[in-house]
């Protein structure tokens, strides 16, 4: 099911932005406060989605299941790769920057890689937090500029297509890291004492009390710093953007490359990273296409996912997207986005994205499963017997310091949620996002809505099922593969939990 | 600390035996039913330990830890290895035979690896599972014997010192892989129909209403049939032993070669893999040591673990178990067994063995930590909110089947437990072993015991923290490194949970 697309006979490369924990702290998705300039310019001559979600809301997770097509629980990418984590994709997992290689384009990555073994993930020009400080790959905008330029001209002296891959370590936090440069790194080569200087960076600073607040954010003085700190890095990131699209335009391929911009996972702050609420699975998505006819300054609301580049990449380089890679499902799976980059396609109650997520940190076993429709989300929590858990990283936050010490000393707490309904969850949690944006008011159970819940938890299961989820029956039963055919079966437990299918 | 021997200017050589989900179904331990002549002949030249332990309940992350001398937590080997689980060690990890090979000793598995990666797990020769089915290297004695004959035919070429490592595959069950063999494999080569044939293996077959039940399985005629299948997998296994230790003899190797017997988990029934109780982590322990001082047909009390098994292979070598190596904690770590082998230690209540386990199955979250004593035992189990794992294997036994079926049916079940009990752990147990050795009794909070275990408590959470446990403050507070050096501090998430350390 390859696009036609008329650029058949030119060199066409693929160039992927990929901001690290970054939401919609920008001027194009009507952020009025953070400053994104250059994020802007491109979104004017890119689509813009307004229905993009990460399947994953955790850095390794969500990069693996970008670059192979298939959920966390398919890949293997179960939890972060780095450290004591250790997860890593399955051997004989098929990977976008592998199959481009089989097929003589050039591939590159700068900056934040995060997944692995190597051998799974190869590129022909890696310059990552394996081989450099990942500050100087992922946040040193000038740097990044120079190891752009030099994979650049690599490319066009071996004349190839190229796929270039840049991870920025921005918006990232780093106060669980390098407390030293700010919340969010945001004075790391400042040109303050002591942090250094990044040459080609115009610091810009944000007042507290000016933010766009979101609505999962509790509105104090702690938490409107900390969303500060964020714009200072979302808004170096943007400059960054600036300087890599020079490169390629000063490279020759200013317009026969595609370009993607968007992020591995909802914004460091309660309710997103981590979660699947739509704080944390939302994601930013432009994209700009040189093809003459393509969608320009102009938004789709279809419902895609971040499963859907490794198709659309391979579409754009007319390489076929094959059924057997990694076991695709036949329904409800990834799809290239080339046809909407033309044309909107009609408008849908039935689209729906799946979620899966099962560690963010080792030790942050929370297993979800969630299917999204336009309407509704459907939440399945496996592990809801125990607390929501909490990553390192946001813990040490300033924002979520303030809710503990808040709830700790009793204080006004003017957040949208407290901390106990925060950590302790239901099993199920049904929304109504179209009446209940922010996800208060579950539905779970309720009767008027008994056909719906019944169709999503299906095919959330039926998901589940074709992407061969290790999870298909937890809690309540056990997965065996009974009799001569392989088909899995859920045998339940009688340990006091629902199952809601025949077993 | 390296021991003195007397065979410092000989070839010295190891031989592990190690059964696959094996207990105390010998007869050198007490069970007067199930026939093992040849390990019992073992045990009359060896020392036999009476108080041995794993380190963790689960295949995987047993060997790992025998291999590394360091708690699953540690050296990365959270759950099992094969298939969708996927665990591995840290590239970083310092093994046995990585050591060895290093020093010129000649390293060997035959059978059962299930440990990796392989640069971490490297032997010079591997008949696994990974080059072989798994029946043919680990139940196949016939098979196992010629291989044996294969590599010490090798080391003799070499005239090197070797070590080999057998992991047997019996008694292991079978039902979830392979049920057309019976639940535990005890049909395979027996010679019927279909079954093939180990033309070097006279099965043993046993009356159901004979064998020797554990009190911690029911009486009922399906559990016993189950038991006399898993008698059966036992003998294969000890004929196998024969036919190894004949090899060892013919091969010229009978008297300067240290022999050891254990098994990796407890066995694979309620209360056993996969559980902190008694029946899942005591293990047999059998040394036989050619050094003619060195005491036979004599038990030890002594408290000790398969941790203990890198050091005592290390000082049989003459090689240093360096501080360094893994970064070994300074108290309560692994040490050689080889003093125990020529004297019996003086008695102390205060030996203590750890344990630590978070996987089995990668869906099968159920970290616990515990230390156990001569006489108590605590257990810390973090994932106490959510029932108990079920494995595929035990799932689909006769034994749980059982279970199932007379709780759903109401019938009576004569087991010392009931399934909800079984499922439903509090956070915290603690067992009087020496009142209570079946662990019916929790005393966790009893006020007469509150310094002892407060004493536990806090033994177990430093040898946590000097093993770099990861899950050190979980489930009630966040592992952060505070401050300039790098020590681990658990800062309190006020999730409602206890916490009984000062954060
Ligand atoms: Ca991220
Ligand atoms: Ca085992
Ligand atoms: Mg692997
Ligand atoms: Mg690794």
């Amino acid at each position: 099911f390859v696009s036609e697309t008329v650029l058949s006979d030119k060199v066409r490369n693929v160039l992927i932005l990929l901001a690290d924990d970054g939401g919609f702290e920008l001027g194009s998705y009507l952020n009025k406060i953070c400053q994104t300039p250059n994020i802007d310019a491109l979104a004017r001559r890119s689509l813009l989605f307004n229905n993009a979600f990460t399947s994953v809301s955790s850095c390794s997770p969500s990069r693996a299941a970008l670059l192979t097509g298939t959920p966390s629980h398919q890949n293997g990418m179960y939890g972060l790769h780095q450290g004591v984590h250790h997860f890593n994709s399955f051997d004989n997992i098929t990977s976008l920057p592998n199959v481009l290689r089989q097929n003589g384009i050039m591939t590159g990555i700068i900056g934040k890689k995060h997944v692995g073994p190597d051998s799974v993930y190869k590129f022909d020009y890696e310059q990552t937090e394996m081989n450099n400080h990942i500050n100087q790959v992922g946040r040193n905008i000038t740097h990044i500029k120079l190891l752009t330029r030099e994979f650049l001209a690599k490319a066009n002296k071996g004349k190839k297509p190229f796929f270039l891959y840049i991870g920025f370590h921005d918006p990232h936090r780093c106060g669980h890291s390098e407390p030293q440069y700010g919340p969010f790194c945001e004075r790391f080569g400042s040109g303050e004492e002591g942090m250094g200087t990044i040459p080609d960076w115009q610091p810009w600073y944000y007042q507290w009390d000016e933010v766009q607040l979101p609505y999962f954010v509790q509105d104090t003085e702690a938490a409107r710093r900390d969303i500060a700190a964020q714009y200072t890095t979302m808004s170096r990131l943007d400059q960054g953007v600036a300087l890599v699209l020079k490169e390629l335009e000063s490279a020759g391929h200013g317009d026969d490359t595609l370009i993607i911009y968007t992020s591995d996972n909802g914004i460091p702050f309660p309710s997103g990273r981590t979660n699947f609420y739509d704080p944390g699975v939302r994601e930013p998505l432009i994209i700009s296409s040189p093809n003459p006819t393509a969608r320009r300054n102009q938004a789709s609301g279809s419902m895609v996912t971040l499963l859907d580049i490794m198709p659309t990449v391979l579409d754009w380089f007319g390489l076929p997207w094959e059924e057997e890679t990694n076991d695709v499902v036949q329904t409800d799976k990834p799809k290239s986005l080339l046809p909407i980059l033309e044309k909107e396609p009609p408008f849908s109650e039935d689209e729906a994205v799946f979620l899966s997520q099962t560690h963010h940190e080792i030790t942050m076993y929370y297993p979800m499963r969630a299917v999204r429709t336009r309407r509704y989300k459907l939440i399945h929590n496996l592990n809801f017997g125990m607390p929501f858990p909490i990553d390192q990283d946001l813990y040490v936050s300033p924002t979520f310091q303030d809710i503990l010490n808040r709830t700790r000393s009793k204080q006004s707490l003017p957040w949208y949620k407290t901390l106990k309904q925060y950590y302790y969850r239901p099993q199920w949690e049904l929304y109504d996002i179209r009446a209940d944006p922010a996800e208060t008011n579950n539905l779970h159970g309720k009767p008027s809505l008994e056909q719906v819940e019944a169709g999503l938890r299906e095919r959330l299961h039926h998901w589940q099922m074709a992407t061969q989820d290790p999870w298909l029956c937890s809690p309540d039963a056990v997965l065996e593969h009974d009799g001569a055919d392989s088909d899995s079966v859920c045998r339940s437990l009688d340990n006091g939990l629902l199952h809601y299918y025949t077993r």
